[in-house]
């Protein structure tokens, strides 16, 4: 495999662009059994329906092979989208199926609003620190990214305000953002969604924890309050499984016209016989009761790591108590080094993931993400005493 | 749904730019069940091998739920990429697993490649006429379509060597092409492995249809001729099923690094669960006894189709004697207005897909696109001899 020289020289200026995953090389250097790794971002495999899944998968090939089998549309099946409309119908919120999108989950989505958005050199917002996957799709399109510091109730709004107007869209991850496990406040929501109205801006609201939430309460979707100026996008990778690839795009029908002719162009549609799993699996079986079973997990893990954090941390170290999700997000004193303290947790197998990824050209931060979803309490106890110990000696 | 008027003002440049799909609409015409349709691109659903895929589902979910149903490898599973590294091994072909990028189907690979490669107004070669979905594809990318002829034997060489200097790349199907089911000859092959290495330029060889083959003495890939310059994509969709969506790329180590990284912003990785169950079916069943049905039905059905364009049409129309794949491809005398012909026959009950979308920028051609892979040899004979009524009164 030669001619390296010719063959740079014909990569696009998109491609050239990208850096190379900093996420990659960590979670490859923390696949190693002995270690206590607080460093993925996955949804805990214990949780996985499979026997049910198992079922339903013979179950469409028995009875409707050809559909699930055959190519198929582009803007999804409608069947699945009738249940992603009734959904949301039963929260209240009208979204015909006609708004609904099936995508190659939600990472797709991403990539689909960046080709049918973005021109180089257009201004994006995103919050400080955001979701690495977005921050790669929207790259692509080399977009300039302005990143608004994102506080414990939301998006800083004033800096918000300030940012918006010659801005293309903003990109937030309303409840238990990764990586920082924040939930925006009901009362961010509606300012949000007002300023967004009153400026006619267009805001991406990404929620793939929302039904991953440990209390009741959680407040509407910024769509709610402002259904013209938001693309909402949903995942069942957190709520069935992420193997599937199934996610979907709400929009208005302008906008998700121009992101199925986008669909049809990046892969033409989203596998159909997982489509017809999923339809399968959530007609037979009661998903309340699923998601009860993965949030009360997940709800355990979290309130063990935010005691362990507490008893073992001094009051120096912020994180935040997430209500929901995978991640909480602890912030050390001002000059602190994550990447450092990386390195010494690893040596005594801890892992966890360095801030940095999560905002815009930085090489060092004092900020990094803790995933609470696979690890047993006894192990989050174990590793966080270990990382309190290390930062103890060295701080 | 309001504000029309500023919602079109974000859009990208890219996504303005791309035409509704002229054959979306044709397709919708010719969903009726009294019609003959030649119009089509699919595989013929009687051969789904549905009751293995079964068996097989049900293995992987009880034998490995965790890899089938978690989060993946951007690379695709090793395993897989094992299976097609051996398929080409036992041609001669060495391929190392490192080359090969699993794809969510062939249409990703094209968007893929357009990502990293296409610059806005790069030159890229395609044939004339070429497949849509690449067109779609690589039109996301802005770059300026140089079409060159296709002859029978596979692209003009001499235009296609006038045209090679400033393109960025070629992109050829070298097996019964879609739309025109034209097979290059070997001679032609070899001649544009040694120019593209001579020049340094590099060829997309898509090859989708390669396995559906009529007859046994193809001739090899590109990519053999040249395989540091030379990108080959496969795929399942018509060796097994189009519903999962897989398909590959192969590329030296440095183009398929950058091809994963764009593979990772766009979807993270391929459906995991029917990764796994490709790679069960195709280890417990005989996927050449399978590929032998299919194509014996594809030439038998192709040959009644040729027969009856022989018996009802006269000389002066030209068609492909496709050796595999789903298509033919027609030409009529000069001036022929293959929409009007389209129009004509849809009120007769017959459809097919007037070749002007495998065109840049024309309203009208002689052109036209006969599938034979999902009619009935009687349907075959009685569809073309209809068309033929049409052409005679008419022409």
């Amino acid at each position: 495999m030669t001619q390296k020289s010719c063959i740079e020289a014909k990569f696009s200026e998109r491609i050239n662009q990208v850096p190379r995953s900093f996420i990659r090389d960590i979670l490859k250097s923390a696949t190693n059994k002995e270690i206590i790794s607080f460093a993925g971002g996955l949804p805990n495999k214990k949780y996985f329906p499979a026997q049910a899944l198992a079922r339903s998968a013979a179950r469409v090939l028995h009875s409707n092979p050809n559909t699930a089998l055959q190519y198929s549309l582009s803007f999804g099946l409608p069947e699945l989208r009738e249940i992603i409309s009734s959904f949301y119908n039963s929260q209240g919120i009208n979204i015909p199926v006609e708004n609904i999108l099936i995508t190659t989950g939600s990472q797709q989505a991403l990539d689909l609003i960046g080709k049918v958005f973005i021109n180089p050199a257009d201004k994006i917002i995103i919050e400080e620190p955001s979701y690495l996957g977005a921050i790669q799709a929207f790259s692509m399109y080399n977009p300039v990214f302005k990143p608004i510091e994102l506080n414990y109730d939301g998006i800083n709004i004033e800096k918000w305000k300030e940012a918006i107007c010659n801005s293309k869209f903003t990109y937030l991850i309303s409840n238990f953002q990764n990586p920082s496990g924040v939930t925006y406040s009901n009362e961010k929501r509606k300012e949000i969604a007002s300023y967004a109205k009153k400026t006619d801006s267009l805001i991406i609201e990404d929620d793939p924890y929302g039904k991953i939430s440990f209390e009741d309460n959680l407040p509407p979707n910024i769509y709610t309050y402002a259904p013209d100026n938001t693309i909402l996008l949903g995942s069942f990778s957190k709520m069935i499984v992420p193997g599937f690839r199934i996610g979907w795009i709400i929009a208005n029908n302008e906008i998700i016209n121009k992101l199925e002719t986008a669909k049809q162009a990046a892969d033409l549609h989203t596998n159909v016989f997982s489509q017809c799993v999923v339809i399968d699996f959530l007609k037979n079986n009661n998903i309340a009761e699923h998601l009860q079973k993965v949030t009360t997990a997940y709800k355990k893990q979290a309130m063990v790591m935010f005691e362990c954090i507490d008893k073992y941390f001094g009051e120096e170290v912020k994180y935040t108590r997430s209500k929901g999700g995978m991640f909480t997000w602890a912030t050390m004193p001002e000059g602190f080094s994550s990447i450092r303290f990386f390195e010494k947790a690893l040596k005594r197998n801890v892992a966890f993931i360095p801030g940095v990824p999560f905002y815009i050209n930085k090489n060092d931060v004092n900020t990094l993400r803790l995933n609470f979803s696979c690890c047993e309490p006894e192990d989050i106890c174990k590793g966080i005493k270990i990382m309190a110990e290390i930062y103890n000696e060295t701080y």
